[in-house]
């Protein structure tokens, strides 16, 4: 019996309580283009080197390219009673082509060409991936540029640290992003090897042109080991890890949203087509989309930590297990892109509230730095100067007294070595000005980054 | 505008994709049928408590039964068009009963609403999980009492320690198995107490009567404080704990299943109905559903990640980001079903190759513990006879010869205190009869522990 | 060769870099005295079975108090010659009572004995970190007494949702802390039986009395398969778990705390003995305490990864792999019961201020609510009353103004129905103390909990 | 009061147990060298710059030279009286220098000091990481050529799949290791920028110049926006990720040691001084460092978890819970420098066994893609072929023959389309041989990659 493809050996039809637990077409069915461009190449590959008739192989191009297009349009879909994705074309191409299909498979093993579809996947996610941090990084240079001039408080530790340019704090997440998309091509860079042609790991005694193949499908290099080239998952994990941190990088930015759209900080304002209401309480409006991205980061960092765990401890080469490399890597990739997304919708729509941002400030002490800073201008050791704000700070809040309110004799009694002009530091936007030093929050510096970041993200969307 | 049911204070339409991102309805949909059990008992409360007019819930509550059926049937699908399951079954329920279904949503919460649904979906996954573990200890006692005799390698560091029964060995699993069950047993419990009536967050003004609907749900206990009630997700991270850990269970199980399933094992048949081939080679027939088992830990693994990661650092009471608890949630209870399921038909299709075992504990040393507790029955120090038969061990090693070919007298030349009765500890299988300590691997301690568990587990699946 | 006391069967030594990696004494050492303890109770029973002379035993006990002795007053300091705390004993124990030493381990195995060390160590701090979740509780109750009469926003969304009494949000990390408990209170239970007698797997030929060593050792049960026993850690894992999800509770007050304490909430006012300050910025206090215990809720994920990932895809039954559950369990154990004890101190430390939290309600529309139950109490559907309520609310924010100005006219200009009393409803305090409903957050429903949980916790920490 | 630095707005002490709670010196004090170096060139800077005096820069300098020496010596040890590593370098300083300490903080925070540290530990173990993946790679190119000629199974699914040569298998994890170094160094690249110089998190007042500081430091760059720098640990978190997946393949590589060295494969023999023993059963001699290596995987994945974790959600800039960052990377370095180390001596004590590889691979089958190629390459369809060798390889079981037995009368009984030279196939030899596709495991393409390896890595460790 056996009426599977690989049946000629079993006297028996596979359990179909197993046939459903190892199939996989409801997820890997979303590779089919992958496969099917796989294949074509492939086929190309073994008429050219005479292993298959060029007639069959027009036949088997054609054929597949009408499987391609059955699929895409729902004509054909690839369901229960095939195993995966690869058997499922196999099958239809069969109906289609006859026995030439048989030919189809020739060099080549499940093994190689799952690697190898999921590689053309991993290829175009990163592409899609980095346009879409492009997107983001852009809209939030545009935020950044609509935010001039607005001095917020920059906290450390949730507390008013010293006054930023709201600017400057939305660049930070222009460089944050960066990295994430350097990770991401970085990845795509090692990722960039062709598998095909490892057969089930040991290659093939058949007369084969990797380096065409390769050529083909746009690859850099052909995969040098065809043991590591069916064992490797590498790519999978390197996507999740950097998806990961993607993740995270996202939910900083969230949870600011979050914490700025509160009554409480009033720094932003979103607008209500990005918030959601209550169905209990009829004032509510809430920040979903910034709340869920932060969400979301948890289950990026699950993905990754799924992976590694399925690839832990496992032999070379292929083993059924790395069957589960998928429904991570495809959750990670489409829940990190729909969250680059939304926040690059939702930067759009959240405007800072200059007003709120001057009260807030108002009383805070956050000059205490630069009047420190002030003094070790003057020669003062920075401890001792350190020391003299400190004790400034406290005397000021025993009198319910702002920092901006004192005189330079009140600043005098506690340092003699106070300057006249440091009566000028007490204005929070003179601190910010004078954060000159480079990649500081000084206008100056901070225009010179819009500058760089416009040039280098291009005016328009990819 | 705003067309929302929570829309009142909206001057504008939610955007289509913050509507696309925040929807749940794709996956919170399989709560449909928990959902409206819990509409049902609210309603019932509702008119008992004078809230609603008693006409009004009858109509609900005939309507919400057909929205229950409608959806069970495939005749109303909720979709993109819905927030989400609770919003989708009110919208059909006002089309199908007009305003009353207005009436529905008094003195309750999203908040709570999702948490009772989530509950009643934990609480059903716990019952059907705990009947599969039971039902995976069944096949492994008959498992068990079909190997009755079978005398195996037991492993340690992958390498011959003492012979050991088969039964023993997969009475081990039964044993890890039952922790699995109690600790499910556990989470229920701390999960079975009724969330609803919590509101939004601080509970209601409204005079309703908590214990009623929970006496109607089947719930022990009303949860004590309306802000812990809706922030609470320990009952989803502790059933994915209890999930990771039976996972890496299988996965242990798994791995044997592999190994002595391997050619250089051989210490078990996998039946063929219960492996898969190869695309490419003709002979292979793997253990893919062992293979896929130990892989579905990592995605077990992950999901209890997300669900940590997602929910750290959270403030009270209810954000969007728990929504995120939901499909980590599901895809781990559909995960530890499906494995411990095929795991038990499996178990059904092993069986274990006395022939092969007993050749491969054939020369292996594996009675050198024996001789040396031989020894420290004749009163020599367990150090001094774990030397001599170290030396032992060593010289037959060198002259090329099994323990079980040694002569007394050869014995006697590594310990003079060996006895005549140390010649008969040379047979595995008399090694195994020894081992009399409590959960020790002689057949009378083996026998005893089936005999225990045959009582315990029933014959018969429930 | 071979001097360890294994190496009877070794011609050659261990290589120096092995020693190194293999040797696990630098962190096992901690365990010396559940090692002892278990070492005595085996002795005794060893004795008591007639399997070691009386008089041997006598010496061995001696000994083993004075090891235990000279190791807690850092004069026998176990080190790298030693391979780990089992060895380091023994190897000790011989010098100080010679040959007898030898008997020492009759009947026993590295396996069985770290696996009962082990299972001591976490019956120990399972007790431990009970009672600090107890004394949490306790400051907790203490933190909610003092807060009596305090209203505060209640959050969803971190936006105000409904006012809530702090006692009510205190109370709700009683709440978690008892789940947490609990759950380490099932954990200790599972954890609770002996695997001493398993020897390295098959259990023992000589004629040990399990059952004694348990109740020396107070164990409610003897482990009841020998090859489980020195496979399992699920007592490990499972701690982990339940220490991960009390470091996510810990994480979500910590969160707050930093929360309210920033400038923007102001809600509580954290005492400065409890605050650190900033190396450059003078006028800094930091809630760093709380910061930290958020931050480690990730090394108590990160553990139950590390023991997860360590454990998937092993084979029964011992393997060198299991050495690594001590590191992250002691980490976890240690981490978990700082971050208790510190946010212990921490409550005690910090104030509410009623001020700031009545100001911060002033015109957030929070009672909303109300007003809308207040519609249905009068007959008015639910959804209907949030739509009038929406519409109130947008029309007051319109009009600048807060709910608590509107007229009664203004009201019944949104809902005829609006009742004569709906005015009162616009007092937040009133709002609070209308949640009469089980479990909500009125002054009677919460002093109810607070003499509840004070009856439970009793006065003073254990 | 306030006797810390920071101090001077603080009217009380710190509680002790907030001190205890949160030093970070018991673990930062490792990173002394590279905050001394960081604090020589800030000096230089300063003074250069005119920020502090020459003369005060010269005794800064001398004092801190100083300071490294005694810590290095271990006569000054910062301990629990220091909050960490800076504050206790810089108390020494001040006892050593007087008042000039005073001046060494201007200009900077322990934000961006902590982060130049870090990067500058960074630095240097990607260094040593990478020198000692390059010797494992050596280490396993000479176990390559040591292993020329060895043909052993190649698995998948743990089954024979095809034969390989023995050197072709290591070669492939000489790739894997290859990917890792090159993520380490993608990592290093993205990390090669200097912090130092933004502050607080705003940039400073003073005149500082940054790029000098980088130039002294060997910086590619300078951090570009002052509230990133010291909000990120991207670094710490992709250089933990980096190691979590080389941990998998190091885990994978100790699976296959110890499945190769276990009794029934028996494909390795590792030299007693790589295996460890049986505190009770005398006869055994397990592969402990690679069992070690395998589980070390997990706290490897652990520590990548606890800081993506720990990074969730925190707002900018600086938060206390990135102190959290430094325990699991410096135990991820440890751990993972530790593993590469003790896998390159392993492999130099690990032998094939080209007897037991050749007795393996009889009967086994594994010739049977060959068979099914070689029709391929008589024109007759892959599917077919695949059937037609199935059938064969099921009747030969059936018969009890091996394939290596069979006779071309009766493989042409199963495809009359075999040619004369088919006989030769069935000599796994010729079959390893024929794999002459790129990456294939013939001898040639092997020598090939072994040639291309060896002027790769050349011939000895950096």
């Amino acid at each position: 019996m056996g009426t599977k493809p690989w049946g000629g050996r079993f006297d028996r039809e596979t359990a179909p309580e197993v046939e459903r637990f190892t199939a996989s077409v409801s997820f890997d069915r979303r590779l089919f283009e992958h496969d099917i461009r796989g294949s074509v190449a492939h086929v190309r590959m073994l008429a050219r080197c005479g292993i298959i008739p060029r007639a069959d192989a027009r036949r088997l191009r054609a054929g597949l390219e009408r499987v391609r297009r059955e699929i895409a349009a729902g004509r054909f879909r690839p369901g229960p009673e095939h195993e995966d994705i690869h058997m499922a074309v196999e099958a239809r191409l069969r109906e289609i082509v006859g026995p030439a299909a048989d030919r189809l498979h020739a060099a080549r093993s499940r093994n190689d060409q799952v690697a190898l579809d999921l590689r053309l996947y991993v290829r175009g996610e990163i592409a899609a991936i980095r346009a879409l941090i492009r997107r983001l990084q852009r809209r939030l240079l545009a935020a950044a540029r609509r935010a001039r001039g607005v001095v917020i408080p920059g906290f450390t530790h949730l507390q008013h640290g010293q006054p930023v340019l709201a600017a400057h704090h939305l660049l930070a997440y222009v460089e944050m992003l960066d990295r994430d998309a350097d990770r991401f091509r970085g990845c795509g860079e090692r990722a960039d090897v062709l598998p095909l042609g490892a057969g089930a790991l040991a290659g093939t005694s058949l007369p084969i042109d990797r380096a065409y193949v390769a050529r083909l499908l746009g690859f850099r290099a052909v995969a040098p080991n065809s043991i590591d080239a069916v064992s490797d998952r590498d790519f999978v994990i390197e996507f999740l890890a950097a998806a990961a941190l993607a993740g995270v990088h996202l939910s900083r930015m969230a949870e600011e949203i979050v914490l700025w759209a509160s009554r409480e900080f009033s720094l932003i304002r979103v607008d209500l087509s990005y918030c959601t209401g209550s169905s209990l309480m009829p004032q509510k409006a809430n920040p979903d989309p910034a709340e869920l991205v932060r969400g979301k980061c948890g289950r990026l960092c699950g993905a990754l930590v799924a992976a590694l765990t399925m690839m832990k401890g496992l032999p070379l080469a292929y083993n059924r297990d790395m069957q589960e490399d998928k429904e991570p890597l495809f959750d990670a990739a489409d829940t990190l892109r729909a969250c680059l997304s939304i926040m690059a919708g939702l930067w759009d729509h959240v405007a800072f509230r200059a007003d709120r941002a001057a009260a807030a400030l108002r009383g805070d002490g956050s000059q205490a730095t630069d009047l420190a800073e002030h003094l070790v201008g003057r020669g003062v050791p920075f401890r001792e100067a350190h020391r003299a704000v400190g004790r400034l700070v406290a005397r000021a809040a025993r009198a319910g007294k702002a920092l901006e309110d004192l005189t330079l004799a009140e600043l005098r009694a506690a340092s003699p070595r106070f300057g006249p002009d440091a009566l000028r530091l007490l204005d929070h936007g003179e601190t910010v000005r004078r954060k000159r030093s480079r990649g500081g929050t000084s206008p100056a510096e901070v225009s010179r980054a819009v500058r760089s970041w416009s040039r280098r993200l291009g005016a328009r969307d990819a």
